[in-house]
C-alpha cells in the first residue's frame, strides 16, 4: 500500500518527537511493505518566524495532498501573555482545523498497569478505566464570530451550532460506542445554553436509531466532576468544542500518561495525528521529551487512516514492551531515564525484530 | 444587632438541610444576643407547581428586604431531560442571580483532615490544600443573548463581558488575596476567546495596582489538570461564570467532602449563602442528607453578611467536633451513620453549650 503523509514537527519539542514517531513508521512500513511518501512543512511559531504565517498556504496545500498528517505541538511562549499580539501559533491550529474539516478529536483514555501510581486518583478508581473522549472541533465558540464593541470595552464571542454539525459527531459517537461497551455519553450544558438544548435534542432523537446502546446525558459541570470521581463509568462521551477541551484534558490527567496519549483528528479532506500534551518549550533540545504519545499517535494512523490494524498492533505491543522492560523518559521513571532517542531507537527495533 | 433573613428551602433534601442550619443560626443568635428576624419563601420546582414561577416576585420582594439570604438547593428529576420545558427550576436560579445582581460566587476549597481517604485523589496531594475559587456569576455565555436561527436548525448563545464585570470581579479575587497568600490565578481560553482576551488585558492592566500579589494566568484547559495534579499551588483562582461552574465543581470533589462544602454568593442588593451541592432528589424526606454544608453556609453568612467572625467561627468549631466525634451522616460513615437532624441537633447543642 501506498502511505503518503504529511509532516509537521512544530514547535519546541516538536521536532524530537516527530523523529522518534518517524523512525518506528519507517520500520513498520519496511516490515509490511508499504511504500512510504512523506514530506515536512512547517506550522505554529517556528512557521510564523520563517514564513510570516502559523498555517502557511504551502504547509496547507501538502496536508490536503496527504492520506495523513503527523502532527508533533506548538507553542512558543514569547507568544504567550500578550493578548494583542497581531498573530499566534494557535490560529495555526485552529486554521488547520478548520481548513482541513478535522471535525472530531478522538482521545482514548486507557490506563497502563505499570504507571498507576503516576495518577493523582487512587489506584482503584482508575484501574482498568478505559473509555473514548471525542470533542467536536470546528464548531462552536472557537469559530463563531467575535470582537469587541463599546470603544473595545465590551468582548463577545458567539457559541453556534448547526444540527449537521451535531448530528455528525453524535454519528461517531453511536458509532464508536455499538464498536464497544454500547453505552453514550452526551455531556452538555441543556439547563442553560440553547446550543446545548441543540444538541440534546438531537441526541434524543438519534438515540432510538441505535437501539442497542445506552444513551446518558451529562451536565458538563457533573462530568467534570465523574470523570475523577467514576472514570470507569465512562464508555464513550461525546461533547461539544469548548468543553472538550476542558473535559479531554483532564481525563488526560488521571490516567498518570499525559506523554503517553495519542489523539486523532478525524477530517473531512484528511486526518491529524498528534500526541495530547503540549510543545512543553523548557524542554526543547535536551532529547529528555517522551516520545511515545507520538508514537502512539503513528499507531492511530495506521488504525484509522489506513485500517492497517496489525501495524498499529505492533507498534502499540513494542510501546508496552518498553514499558516493561523500563525502557522509559524521565517523566515515567528518574531512576534510571533513558533519552528521547534511546527509547525512540529501543521501540523502532523492537518493531524491526 | 438585627439580623433580617430570607429562607429559601428549594426542592429536594433543600428543606431539611434548612431545618438543620436554622436550628444553628437560632442557637448562635441567642447566644451572641442578636436579634433575629427570618422569613420562608418558595423557590425552584415547588414555586413553579405552587406559584407557577421558579422564582417568585414575592421572593424576590422578600430576598430584597433581606440583609442575607439561607439557600437550600433546587432542581426537580421531572423538569430534567425535556429540552422543550416552557419553564424549569434553573431559571429561578439564573433569575435570582441576575435580579439580585450576585456577580461573585466564592467557594472555598479546604480538605477536613479525617476525611482525607473520601478524596479520589492520592493523600498527599491534597493534605493541606487550602484555596479559594471566585466565579463570576452574572455574566458570560449565560446571559448572553441565545436563540434559534434557520427554522430551529441552528442554535446559538453568545458570551460577552464587560470591562466593568470583569474590573468587579477580578477586585475581589485581588482583595483575597491580599488577605490570603498572595497569589491570584486568572483562568481564562485568552488563546481562543475574544471575551478572555479582555479579562487578560485588565488583569494585566490591575496586576501592578496590587504588587504584593503575584499575579498567574493560566488557560482554562491547563486549570482543569492543575486542580487534580497540583491543588496545593493555588491561593486565590478567578475566572468567568462557564469556566467556574466546570472547575468550581472539580475543584469540590478533590477535597472529598462534596456534603460540608459551603459557598457564598455576593450581591449588589444582598447575598446569598448556599451548599455546592445539589437537590439530590432520590434522598429528599429520608432524613439522611448530610446537613454541614448548609451549616457552614450560615457561617459564612455570619462572617460575610454581618461582619460577625466570632459566631461564624463557632459554628465551624462546632462542625469540626462532630467530625471529630464521629457524628456523620452515611455520606461520610456508613459505619454508624446519624440520621440529618442528629447531626443539626449535635452541632446546635454544641454552639449552646
Ligand atoms: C492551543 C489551543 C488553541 C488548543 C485548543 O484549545 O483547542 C489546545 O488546547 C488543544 O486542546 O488542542
Ligand atoms: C443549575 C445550574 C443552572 C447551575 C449553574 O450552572 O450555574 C449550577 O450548576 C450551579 O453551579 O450553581
Amino acid at each position: 500500500m501506498k502511505l503518503k503523509l504529511a509532516i509537521l514537527p512544530g514547535d519546541g519539542i516538536g521536532p524530537e518527537i516527530i523523529d522518534q514517531a518517524m523512525k518506528v513508521v519507517k520500520v513498520v512500513a519496511a516490515k509490511f511493505n508499504h511504500e512510504l511518501e512523506y514530506e515536512f512543512a512547517l506550522t505554529g511559531a517556528c512557521a510564523i518566524d520563517e514564513l510570516g504565517a502559523p498555517y502557511p498556504d504551502s504547509t496547507h496545500e501538502l496536508c490536503m495532498n496527504a492520506d495523513a498528517v503527523l502532527f508533533g505541538a506548538i507553542g512558543d511562549p514569547k507568544y504567550d501573555n500578550n493578548p494583542k499580539a497581531p498573530v499566534r501559533p494557535e490560529q495555526g491550529l485552529l486554521l488547520m482545523r478548520k481548513k482541513l474539516g478535522l471535525y472530531a478529536n478522538i482521545r482514548p483514555v486507557v490506563t497502563f498497569p505499570s504507571l498507576l501510581h503516576k495518577s493523582p486518583l487512587r489506584r482503584e478508581l482508575i484501574e482498568g478505566a478505559d473509555f473514548v473522549a471525542i470533542r467536536e472541533l470546528t464548531g462552536g465558540i472557537y469559530f463563531g464570530e467575535k470582537g469587541r464593541k463599546d470603544n473595545g470595552n465590551t468582548a463577545f464571542d458567539v457559541c453556534e451550532y448547526t444540527r449537521m454539525e451535531v448530528e455528525r459527531i453524535l454519528k461517531l459517537g453511536y458509532e464508536y460506542a455499538m464498536k464497544r461497551n454500547k453505552k453514550l455519553t452526551v455531556v452538555d450544558k441543556a439547563n442553560v445554553l440553547e446550543s446545548s438544548r441543540l444538541w440534546r435534542e438531537v441526541a434524543q432523537e438519534m438515540a432510538p436509531t441505535y437501539p442497542e446502546v445506552t444513551t446518558e446525558y451529562m451536565f458538563v459541570d457533573n462530568a467534570a466532576m465523574q470523570i475523577i470521581q467514576w472514570p470507569k463509568n465512562f464508555d464513550v462521551m461525546v461533547t461539544e468544542n469548548m468543553f472538550g477541551d476542558i473535559l479531554t484534558d483532564e481525563a488526560s490527567v488521571i490516567t498518570g500518561s499525559l506523554g503517553l496519549s495519542p489523539s486523532a483528528s478525524i477530517g473531512i479532506h484528511t486526518s491529524v495525528f498528534e500526541p495530547i500534551h503540549g510543545s512543553y518549550p523548557q524542554a526543547a533540545g535536551k532529547n529528555i521529551a517522551n516520545p511515545v504519545a507520538t508514537i502512539l499517535s503513528a499507531a492511530m494512523m495506521f488504525e484509522y487512516a489506513f485500517n492497517l490494524m496489525e501495524e498499529g498492533a505492533i507498534i502499540r505491543k513494542a510501546v508496552d514492551a518498553s514499558l516493561d522492560a523500563k525502557v522509559v523518559t524521565v517523566d515515567i521513571s528518574t531512576e534510571k531515564p533513558y533519552s528521547t532517542s534511546e527509547v525512540g531507537d529501543w521501540i523502532a527495533e523492537w518493531v524491526a525484530k
